[in-house]
């Protein structure tokens, strides 16, 4: 197969606010090969990610992402593999070019499994899709009187696990975030995981962030998510060394596999998050699986958009029995949830597996995402070099 | 003073090529605030980063990078940090943000310096503008025959340094690189300073990089710059150990301080060499000047196009006598020739200074780019988020 035709959609909710909830827009993208067609979701901004597929060539190392893509030859996982080279060789100058290729890669693999009639955990060579986790990812509310209801909540709705993240943590004193930390865990119950996500709020701030070891470990979290910039290794590195309680995580900021590497070796960190829809797909997530395995150190998906998005990040440790637990978006915005026709529903026990459907085993509902598609246009000179394609081309 | 606008101007060559040369397209930046005009330059793909500038918000933690800068203070330099800062958190994932910030944050200097009848290096605490020796950076020809012609051609035009990039390197026989190292030395004479760029062509690796170390060391290379990927610190550091002779230089992919000071501290280079047109600009590039000097590491600025970009380049390190080698663009496209009405002229020792002048010292020629401007039109539902502004507006 060559690959003919690359389609992106961007969607977003009427009202975009600042909440740090990614939910509120989405960049699908639709490849087609030999009669079948793949999709998949960059997590990133839409625009300049769809500006760097469609963009004129700077120079040799600055070519647009649609240039290592379109009539590439797609028979084999290999073949992925060689286009993410190139991209990585020829975009190298292109900063945006890994977000943009993230959803794309996806795609390929969808496509191929489709193809082939095998679910993308298998032609990775895992032998079954194990049970995960899924733990609830929510904000932190104003308030830990709020947060305590939304922790209720979310155990109520039968979620074991919860994360929450961002709100007002870092921006108050130690003793308001203590309270919120307490909040969390107090509604969710002694016996759930509790996860704290800060959103690199502490920049590169060690002593900062060690401020809220005492109360987090108080609250029995069980890690502690982005204190630092996710460059910021020797900052890491650092906080770990202090925290033998709470483990330190992170890595959805990265858009290779070094730096998820480098967040494992020089910042020490006891579990690694990667959203295959930022460091380049599935295949780079893999091998972060893998090297986290050799390290002893737990991968988990980070996803917090839609079931299209969480099946593609499921895939790369999909067959690992012992890296159990996942990132599950508990509360998405409507254009969000109205993706996916068939989502990946919990379990009885609670648990959620990769799709045995062959590619990502995700249905995309074209039509229940004609209200949210934003109509773009980008015209250079005197051509127009993306328009938005209809939904159901 | 408050910013009160910042315009994008996409210039391009009628054609360009797959040529490994950045001077075939530029995006300037014109910022506007309190009756004075600043300019700067973006070393990145021009299309993605307007949009980076221009797009809708994501979320909270993906808003465009206007929303920092339009209507922010600008009176002190400490202003130009805090509205970096601000991208940093506010734009954290948005990937190409720091491409796009780059332009805006030069200007940003190069405003206020006019403002304060100072120039930029000054304001950094520099007390004077030290020499620097510029060298010809150039490409290697598809054969050593054709090399030796161009770095004859270097020396006959007094540059005392060269620096030969990318071309066939690394993608034939140890041999014929072999005979292109010994070309360039040959050309440029014993007592010159001939550098090797090959462009990330050994991705991660060693072993291939390490197989060309002896013909470098036999042409008395100075530095073999970018053998790897720009995150690829692990296998910096492995050649760096095993090249006492040729030292290894990058960093120009940087686009943060913390990658550039890991290039450092985990990657063993020599040299650090720093794009302010990618690295986030002049305050970040001096951030990496300072650590650079704490280190023994040799600071170099990394500029392949216009003299704007060039005066940029040299005020992070403007007052650092010991990091005296500069690249100069010694043969760019008649575009990036254009745009500096005043270019940085060698002196009789065939040194260069960053200017006296105020701000960056360069005057942006604005009516000879007309025909170079490329006509982009952005449109969002039915607003139009960016349209090419008039280049004398």
């Amino acid at each position: 197969m060559r690959i003919e035709a690359v389609d992106f959609f961007y969607l977003a909710m009427p009202e975009v606010t600042t909440d740090a909830d990614g939910s509120q827009d989405a960049l699908l993208v639709r490849v087609a090969a030999g009669g079948h067609v793949g999709w998949g979701e960059c997590e990133a901004a839409p625009l300049p990610s769809i500006a760097a597929f469609v963009c004129p060539m700077s120079h040799g190392a600055c070519r647009p992402v649609s240039a290592s893509v379109l009539g590439a030859r797609l028979d084999r996982p290999e073949d992925i593999a060689a286009i993410s080279a190139r991209v990585a060789h020829d975009s190298m100058d292109l900063l945006q070019a890994a977000h943009t290729l993230s959803g794309i890669e996806m795609a390929l693999w969808d496509l191929l499994g489709r193809h082939r009639d095998q679910p993308v955990w298998q032609m990775l060579g895992y032998r079954r899709s194990e049970p995960k986790l899924p733990y609830a990812s929510l904000l932190f509310a104003d308030t830990a009187q709020e947060t305590l209801k939304r922790a209720r909540k979310a155990r109520a709705a039968g979620f074991l696990a919860a994360k929450f993240g961002w709100g007002p943590i870092g921006t108050g004193s130690v003793a308001q975030d203590a309270d919120q930390f307490a909040a969390a865990r107090e509604g969710m119950g002694a016996d759930a995981h509790v996860m704290v996500d800060v959103g690199q709020i502490f920049a590169e701030d060690v002593e900062a962030a060690a401020a809220r070891l005492p109360a987090l470990a108080a609250a029995n979290a069980y890690w502690l998510e982005e204190p630092f910039s996710g460059h910021a290794y020797e900052a890491y590195a650092a906080l770990a060394a202090r925290s033998p309680d709470v483990g330190i995580a992170g890595g959805e900021a990265a858009h290779n596999v070094a730096m998820a590497r480098h967040l494992m070796d020089f910042g020490k960190v006891r579990f690694v998050q990667i959203d295959c829809g930022r460091i380049g797909g599935i295949g780079p997530a893999h091998a972060v699986a893998q090297l986290a395995v050799a390290r002893g150190v737990t991968y988990v998906n980070h996803t917090f958009t839609t079931h299209l998005a969480l099946s593609a990040s499921l895939q790369p440790y999909a067959g690992l029995a012992d890296h159990r637990i996942c990132e599950y978006p508990a509360d998405p915005r409507p254009l969000a949830v109205a993706v996916a026709a068939n989502p990946l529903r919990r379990a009885g026990d609670g648990t959620i597996r990769a799709p045995e459907a062959p590619g990502l085993g995700i249905e995309v509902a074209t039509r229940a995402l004609a209200p949210y598609l934003v109509d773009v246009e980008i015209r250079v000179g005197s051509r127009v070099i993306y328009a938005t394609p209809p939904l159901d081309g």
